[in-house]
């Protein structure tokens, strides 16, 4: 079959590949429908991490399954289904705690199974799934095309959206900042929206991400940032600052400006991949009794929840894909996320 | 009056100083009917913070009302009061925000106000009260000389311990693993414990202060520390770790052994000073999703629901106290915590 393989600083190319197939019982083979690109792909095609070998890479898809292996019982062949970024068993200690990333016999797509054997990346024609129960949500039915960008959010941007949000606490009447327009920071703000907040600023300078973060809920768009940013911050919130900052992006000057956001006694939830480091100020935090809470996102647990939401379509996280491409065309892709021509891009294969 | 004055390393005096009055009509005078010495003094005490010259000392209190000012509503002369660990006028935004350590008009005692008038320290016979309708709490009558030291708790230590437990998230249900067996440490657990834990490791390796941890809820009694403490602490907790962790010493070795002993998903709810550093390790708390929430305790906001319990009896964090000194001896009482030989000294002037 065809997959993406990233070979080295912004040598990303669609190559042959063995099809995956059945490993263990507890196996479904997945035909990708859609994969995507995520900013998080962008650390190792910038270079930022090595690539010391070609690898498989992609972690967002949905699709449709072909085949099972003898102990999946929940998905069926021909069910539409939704992976999260990651694969899971969702009955450890960890994943009934929520917290399916730290799942005690997952791992990583593009990678290998707790027993050595290979996991294909997502951005391909086919993924072996290990953990078929534990991982993937079957819809009620075979969606709508039309719905498939939405329903692929929920692979990972709107659920880290979620968790950034739930991670800060975010409820009925709070006030929200989010920091970072990425689709990560989109889906923040919707996911704030639809949790209650009664006001909540996007930090964008971007005119077309505005847009979006409008139509998902925002209340207010500030461009300025750093030191101006957090300034315009504190001004509008009582002299302050608000009671949740979403920090969707990762990067020293990002969570910096989040931590000096909040008011005292806020919370900070991240999500953003932090990029080496920055480790986070402890007298600050201790002084300002703002909290820190997030994390790689357990998007798995939160499907349930949000997905009634994108079939009824009440909420429409697919508005972050503003291009869609084959998959043979990845590299073209890749470079459009990292020109910043394309927020989110959504690859068919 | 006599008051407790901090000349440098090693060097506490009670010296003669003047008598504090009225200086704005939001002021009250109390005499001082107990005081103690915290941890936190121990940091100048032993010169790891400098004393560039000589400095009145000392932040909890309670006492007698003797002079109001004009303004003042909620106190009256005569009142029993508690005094927090700060002075806050319970009204600004972050006060109403349940943050009066970061109050808007408020500050510290051994310090001045926000007019640049002096403020008395605490261990000494009498203290300027400013903002005294919001910082002071009147018990509704005066208490049984035998209360004073669990009514003195409310000033910072235990105040401080409840704190650590809601930055954690502690509820009915929790496991939760107390770092520290300082006095902010024992209140933690009983802390713990009327939030409904279910399951309280105390860190301690003093016998003394495991037989308080027990009276106050602790289930269990775990004496190692580091590497050791976290894999026995995982143990103990299906191989994960506990729900929270309440941090209660400020160091780097106590904050990093807090922090790994969270299972994936927990909350660290830290109150410890931290001494300068350490910054949080981010990459390990972003691959974990274990959250840090807490910082210097607005306890004034606590007294008025731990109040009722220590006048009935109810919880008695008065225990914390072991050694009683009149107030002349208060060189003798900061060397007595310094070298371990007092968890915790109250000072009678």
């Amino acid at each position: 079959m065809r997959a993406t393989i990233i070979h080295g600083e912004r040598d990303v190319r669609v190559d042959d590949v063995p099809d995956p197939r059945l490993l263990t019982p507890t196996d479904a083979v997945v035909r990708v429908v859609a994969a995507c690109v995520c900013g998080s792909d962008l650390w190792p095609y910038r270079g930022v991490t090595p690539t010391d070998e070609p690898k498989a890479i992609g972690h967002e898809f949905v699709g449709i399954v072909e085949e099972v292996g003898d102990d999946v019982s929940t998905v069926h062949v021909g069910d539409f289904v939704i992976a999260p970024f990651y694969f899971c068993d969702s009955t450890c200690v960890n994943c009934r705690n929520g917290v399916s990333t730290s799942c005690l016999t997952g791992g990583w797509w593009g990678s290998t199974d707790r027993d050595g054997k290979p996991v294909p990346g997502a951005q391909g024609e086919r993924v072996r799934v290990p953990l078929a129960d534990g991982t993937l949500v079957a819809t009620p039915e075979v969606p709508d095309d039309g719905l498939v960008p939405s329903l692929l959010t929920l692979a990972d941007v709107m659920g880290t959206g979620h968790h950034a949000a739930l991670s800060a606490g975010v409820t009925t009447g709070s006030t929200v900042v989010v920091v970072g327009d990425g689709a990560v920071g989109l889906c923040a703000v919707l996911a704030a929206k639809r949790l209650g907040a009664s006001r909540i600023v996007a930090m964008s300078r971007h005119a077309d991400r505005q847009v979006i973060a409008r139509e998902f809920g925002a209340t207010d768009v500030v461009p300025e940032r750093g030191d101006e940013g957090v300034a315009r911050i504190k001004e509008m919130f009582d002299g302050v600052g608000p009671d949740c900052v979403l920090e969707c992006v990762g990067t020293k000057e990002s969570m910096d400006q989040a931590i000096r956001s909040a008011r005292p006694g806020g919370m900070v939830g991240y999500v953003g991949v932090p990029n080496g480091g920055p480790e986070l100020p402890v007298g600050r935090l201790f002084g300002t009794n703002v909290g820190v809470n997030g994390g790689v996102a357990p998007v798995r647990g939160y499907v349930e929840e949000l997905l009634p939401e994108v079939l009824s379509g009440a909420i429409t996280p697919g508005r972050v894909f503003d291009l869609e491409l084959p998959l043979e065309q990845a590299a073209e892709a890749y470079a459009a996320m990292d020109e910043r021509r394309a927020t989110k891009v959504l690859l068919r294969p």
